[in-house]
């Protein structure tokens, strides 16, 4: 299937969190419907879909009247299992690709595709018992940080591993999944490259945003991200080369660490990011419009930018402080409609625009 | 009532057409639900709402079903039949409150009230028979315009009389409905002021926009409207007056001839308005929020222009430019995931967006 999808058409999304719920109102900006695949119960992604099924990935009976409902499909998250993967994509076209997932569902896999994409990232080592992890503290020193190599996001299935930290501590924490040691690098500061590639293979970035995180999670990204001449354009031609080594269709978030020696990459993340949240209100398409975009087969859109934006994340108990943000002249809030406020829990996020 | 409305609280909207649509959508982002009542089939807004109910506005079970799951109702367009008010009245707050009905639901009441306020209409005389549209005619002169009192829109119910017409003729087209017969008003141009009254009384008002109307439909709204110096204020200062003469709460669009004496007021609509789509591409805040935020308690948000726009809408056969509009870099595409096009049909609309 290569032609555009026509208004009326159905995306189908899995996962229901944020990300899907504000990738399901890009799509009825532009006429699309969405059907969200979501196995938890009341996901704020249903609240604006055309239609919600609630199942777990393992219900092939429900994967498949999903996949026969919906024209195309995307997801919110990476970690999708690969069963359902595999029965989806015999079914209906997935963008981003097999491929994309493959690669970044896996850490190990990941660094390995950048490394022989000739880019630059963090020391790293494969861990699976505690001889291949005391091997990775020779090569990479301390501190680090064991990952494990699947289902990580927002700091969880880390540990640090400082000179006076028991590694065997460190790698019971991993409860026996095969786990990746990763070297600190030097850094200035974290950006990320929100970049798209259309079905037809054309790439469009948005401006490299600037990333600081709190506790693990990310807290604010700021653009115009401050960059010496030329890393700008270094950052977007090494998201593009990504995107296309991987033949990839939709939205990408490229997180990256500037260094003394140039951009070394973090990490990739084959979906809209909260990194790009701030593309909501400094450009006339946003990450999510660009991801529908893109998975619909149609050309991708104008993301110039045309505002100065401070995205900063709401989290837990950030949602005290909304009735003042409501009232800020510079702020356009976005709230996800979750009822329940946790700490930790990422609850809508506020941006900051100023326009030039 | 009058705390603000928390996350998670539903906003009951009477209407699923786009505009009920794009409330729903501005609603979501402020972390809030949308239940929407409506009785025709496959609702645009329904795509995106947390909540249906297809019923009539006769069915007095499923309104008192709709006011007890919701917080606050408002509504998609003004010709809400009197009784299902009267009965969702009693059990909920209805914001714009009934006296804004009550005067832009009839031609005559409406024009009768802004000449009150002191504000210019068109000439105008009430129209019950054959006789009374004869001194309608010998007072304001042909051409004219004879209106159904009620429920008109889009140029419907609307009837010419030009010095060859014949009045009877002109009058059957009436069935029987009281009327009104309108004067021409002489004007260089037509603009909107879409303007906004929040529960504790603030006023907004986004900058005046310029309507140019084809087949009896809006075309184009382009901002900034070109204005001579003082009408800006002056249309800003007169939409004030009605929200505040009313006690009016959410957003209004009023339509305002620009004549060589000053301004007359074409229309009132007490809702968000079709001439007001532009502010999606130009303001952080959009009409669709900023009534949502009137409606819930909240504070008005910042509706300060910061692109110039021109709004086109996308009108039946119009759907067929679609893919060209998805190409050009100034286009932000609105469409309403309406099935099935028909002459006439407001499908989407495109906002053309030049940052300065």
């Amino acid at each position: 299937m290569s032609e555009p999808l026509q208004p009326g058409a159905v995306i189908g999304i899995l996962g229901g969190g944020q990300l899907g719920r504000m990738l399901s109102m890009a799509a009825a900006r532009l006429g699309l419907r969405c059907h969200v695949f979501e196995p938890g119960a009341n996901p704020p992604a249903a609240q604006v879909a055309d239609r919600l099924t609630t199942a777990g990935y393992d219900d092939h009976a429900a994967l498949r009247d999903f996949a026969a409902s919906v024209d195309v499909i995307t997801y919110e998250f990476e970690n999708i299992p690969t069963d359902a993967l595999d029965l989806l994509e015999k079914l209906r076209p997935i963008r981003p690709g097999r491929e994309a997932l493959r690669v970044s569902q896996d850490r190990l896999t990941e660094k390995t595709f950048l490394r022989d994409l000739g880019l630059a990232t963090a020391p790293y080592a494969d861990v699976t018992d505690a001889a291949s992890l005391q091997r990775a503290i020779d090569a990479i020193g301390r501190p680090a940080i064991l990952k494990t190599r699947r289902f990580g996001y927002d700091g969880k299935g880390q540990v640090r591993l400082d000179p006076d930290s028991d590694p065997a501590a460190a790698l019971a924490d991993m409860a026996g999944a095969p786990a990746v040691l990763e070297g600190f690098v030097r850094f200035d500061r974290e950006i990320s490259v929100i970049a798209a590639r259309g079905l037809t293979g054309e790439v469009a970035c948005f401006d490299p945003g600037e990333n600081v995180h709190k506790d693990g999670i990310l807290h604010t990204t700021t653009v115009p991200a401050q960059l010496r001449p030329g890393l700008r354009s270094d950052a977007i031609l090494l998201a593009a080369r990504i995107l296309g080594a991987l033949d990839y269709v939709g939205v990408m978030g490229v997180e990256l660490f500037v260094t003394d020696a140039g951009l070394v990459v973090n990490e990739i993340a084959p979906r809209v990011h909260n990194s790009g949240h701030w593309t909501q209100n400094g450009c006339v398409v946003d990450q999510f419009e660009q991801h529908i975009r893109a998975v619909a087969g149609w050309p991708l859109g104008n993301g110039a930018r045309h505002a100065d934006v401070v995205m900063e994340n709401l989290i837990g108990d950030d949602m005290d402080r909304v009735a003042d943000l409501a009232r800020d002249p510079d702020v356009a809030l976005h709230l996800y409609g979750k009822t329940e406020t946790r700490p930790g829990r990422k609850m809508g996020h506020a941006n900051r625009v100023i326009h030039r």
